[in-house]
């Protein structure tokens, strides 16, 4: 295909289908019934970047590291406790680097039965990486996880939820059971690489359901934590409705830097006291609601 | 005339009249009633742009793509069934490309007795296109809408509601019965030419009765989604009931790919049934309401 | 004085002295009592900006002139509607170019008994005109403003509260009463240029007591209406609560093409409303408040 | 160490740990008991910019400087008169320009038995300062201070909590007791240099725990007050809460010219009702907290 034209009303429909075709949406991978015939599924996730935010963007400032140090000295612990008192396993994602700085963290967190998937490097953007990194990237990424906490990573999500076009090769490559960067549907679907399915699961992330978008505080632009956390509740709380009320997927992504704030974390508490408090709903890692998706689908 | 002073201290009077005078709102549309002696007029409207958004800026990315397929596989399903549940007929406004990527979801929304609107080839913004574009993608669109749906449209919302100093030319060489860009007033008022009654048809929409406005994220800006839905729909109470008060219409503007999520249809929903609850509430589309101002103006 | 370093830590004294001293808060102009014995005053006034804010950017947009006229077809009469219902005086500002085409709207705010009151030529930015410009746009404004509402204007406000090193000196040469623009206090004061008292009063306006802080949207920037009119209200009337407790002023600044919207004069009559049950409140236009202030300063 | 690669995924693991290193935190210095057996212990500070924010950044715009001037006229005097009501002694940090600028109030915060503490000479940004700087500009900050308020400092915080690379040698050079920039944690830790503990206090400020994030304005960014009083009541109360349940310390920021306003102190004077309603909240200067830290943390 020759290249295409910097205005996108002079592409051709070829041209455009074939940018909308990768890692296109196929199958719904939706169960008849979940685990212990419950009615839904909810799925937590931390994404455990601590200092590689600041650390991505080549930014040495002590002030924005510290920031990141909180995820591991303050947050992850009250996120770890909080999930022990409530009996729910859930699913972390590191950044090698960010594996690398916190090695007792990550094994501790593995032996809790949580999972541990990969998140990148040191949180680069894949999209604008230059060609080929991505791949050697991942895969050294998977290898210092499986090192350091001893646990062999069976799914995926791109820092940033930066897929790229190259990004479904790679996880073909390694044989991921799952990604979970796409956002094509509320539950989970098989994802499609040109029209061809590949067997690989997405399990849909939502920018709604992330604690980042409502909480991050970047100095020099104009983000800022203005929303109350009992309006963030009320959000979460809606998603979780519609999720049981359609018997799918309620799949929260949180960051321990950020959630796991004194003012924060009785929010997820009260959210995960909410949910238990309803008949037929199962909570479940990454991993355990993709393989129940895969071998369980709907036909 | 003259290039204009980049100054705009400096303009003459001539200069800024001329500006200001372009597709200038006239005379007043509101009806001396609504059909069936109804109160008020209500018209619901989804602007169906699914993947046109990243494609319209040249964005490949799949991340974001799959966020417009959201818009095709989650959102218009829901709200098919919410307009099903409470009996309304919207308008649906398509880009072509949009159209051309989903053709079994827009002739079932026709089918269903849904309108079918025009917007934009592939969500382009008109004030940056080079001369004559705007007029070819335009007449194109249309063509492509009713061979897609098998319904021949009758109105048009320009793409990001930016009307350009060409648009009204077009609207009138269409022959469309009406517009839903400009926001000179609450209720349906005749389009002026340079001064000169056109005939044409205006529904005005605003940001603030737009879904989008509270609940669009874009990662690389400061956009985020910070109003809860509680506080979303306190906004378009507010505006339904000064609606409801003055006799007039009220035009709401949603996306499926926003208002689709689980967490916001309920609100559309509670919506509906807090304004079918009201005395007096007639619900058409925007060609039916545009039609009826046309024909019962009140002189 | 010689050219200033680009680094503010390089300044001396004398340089940061001398910024600082311009246009400077002097003494305060609070009065020992209000009108009638009333215990606080409350000012409201209408920045009448319409069609003038896409003209100062040189933006040509029908769309968002159509906004501008939204000001002058629903949002001002909807306005001088509420306050004959509630008999209250305010004072209007007008960019002369607003004036002019509108003059039909000027002429009937000022024969109600509102006051008119300078506010640019076309809404530009005082900081950023060339030399001289400044004091010619603004006696040009004045004429104009008087020629067209038959009022002449005693007071100010610079667009955008845009108060330039030059304004004192073009404010003292027109022989003003009071300026609003600056904000160095909640009630008025005498300013100082130089630190030479100048007779000029000021009646300090503030982005928290302003519409367009909240509800303002512009599509290409981050500024979205997030905050809904209820939590408006509520920081509206904080600020009259304070200015009531400590018998100060009250004044409120909004623009018809943003506060005039059906959702949004509802919060503007309630808070009429609480302020009226309030025993010992005085309404008065920003040129009776500022005489006011001047005759009866306490000493 | 050569130059770092302007790619971050390409550093080694020395090069990322060293940059981690940095002014880290160590050793927890949370105490086994609060003064008189308290339970937790709450310390407020203002961070008194006024007029420097406009200053720093070269901007002479009269407006500006105003909203820094009410920092003195409004808002120190209705705080001082909040803390002398509640019995409560606070930390005041002062740009040297700020005190130099207003030479009676400082004196007179330091005399009430609040503290006096460095904020940078002209609320500088650290980290962008010209080799050397740094130290210059804090060693004649901290002098200047003793001067105009006749109060030794002994601790600081960096302007916008810019702490650089350089910050802990000047700290440690200049024998102060504690820094309040980094937000490694929530209650206080030792600072360690490169991995080496220093006896240098740290007491973490949070930008959830200040009253600019939420209701700061800067009129050519997209930065608004968004968030109403109530909502910035329920996080700070929701931060207290969480350091009353874990025994720790509540610090808040707070910048007079923004808390300052009557909208604002009522906030502050409900929150101190509320903590000072709990048992055992002991109420401290920074320094005072930072001091009780040093000697009594638990072993």
């Amino acid at each position: 295909m020759p290249e295409l034209s910097p205005n996108p009303w002079e592409w051709s429909e070829p041209e455009w289908r074939k940018i909308v075709g990768r890692a296109r949406a196929g199958r719904p991978l939706r169960p008849a019934s979940w685990p212990g015939g419950a009615r839904c599924a909810v799925t937590l996730s931390f994404d455990a970047d601590h200092e590689t935010i600041p650390l991505r963007d080549a930014d040495q400032s002590p002030m924005r590291i510290s920031q990141g140090q909180y995820g591991n000295r303050q947050g992850v612990p009250r996120l770890r406790a909080l999930l022990a008192r409530h009996g729910v396993k859930a699913s972390f994602f590191y950044p090698a680097v960010s594996a690398l700085l916190h090695p007792a963290e990550i094994r501790g967190v593995a032996e809790e039965g949580h999972e541990i998937g990969i998140h990148s490097w040191i949180h680069e953007a894949n999209t604008k990486l230059p060609p080929g990194v991505e791949r050697d990237l991942t895969l050294r990424a998977a290898e210092t996880l499986e090192k350091v906490s001893g646990q062999r990573p069976v799914g995926m999500r791109t820092a940033s939820w930066d897929f790229s076009v190259d990004t479904l090769a790679i996880i073909r490559e390694m044989g991921l059971l799952y990604d979970s960067s796409l956002m094509a549907d509320d539950d989970a679907y098989e994802l499609l690489d040109d029209g061809k399915p590949t067997g690989i699961v997405e399990l849909p992330p939502e920018w709604i359901r992330d604690d980042a978008v409502y909480f991050n505080m970047v100095r020099f632009s104009a983000l800022r934590p203005y929303t109350p956390p009992s309006a963030v509740e009320e959000i979460f709380r809606a998603e979780f409705d519609g999720a049981y009320a359609e018997g799918g997927i309620f799949l929260l992504t949180m960051h321990p830097h950020i959630i796991g704030h004194r003012s924060r974390v009785p929010l997820l508490d009260r959210l995960v006291d909410y949910m238990k408090a309803k008949p037929g709903v199962w909570f479940g890692t990454h991993a355990e609601v993709a393989q129940w998706c895969k071998d369980n689908a709907a036909v």
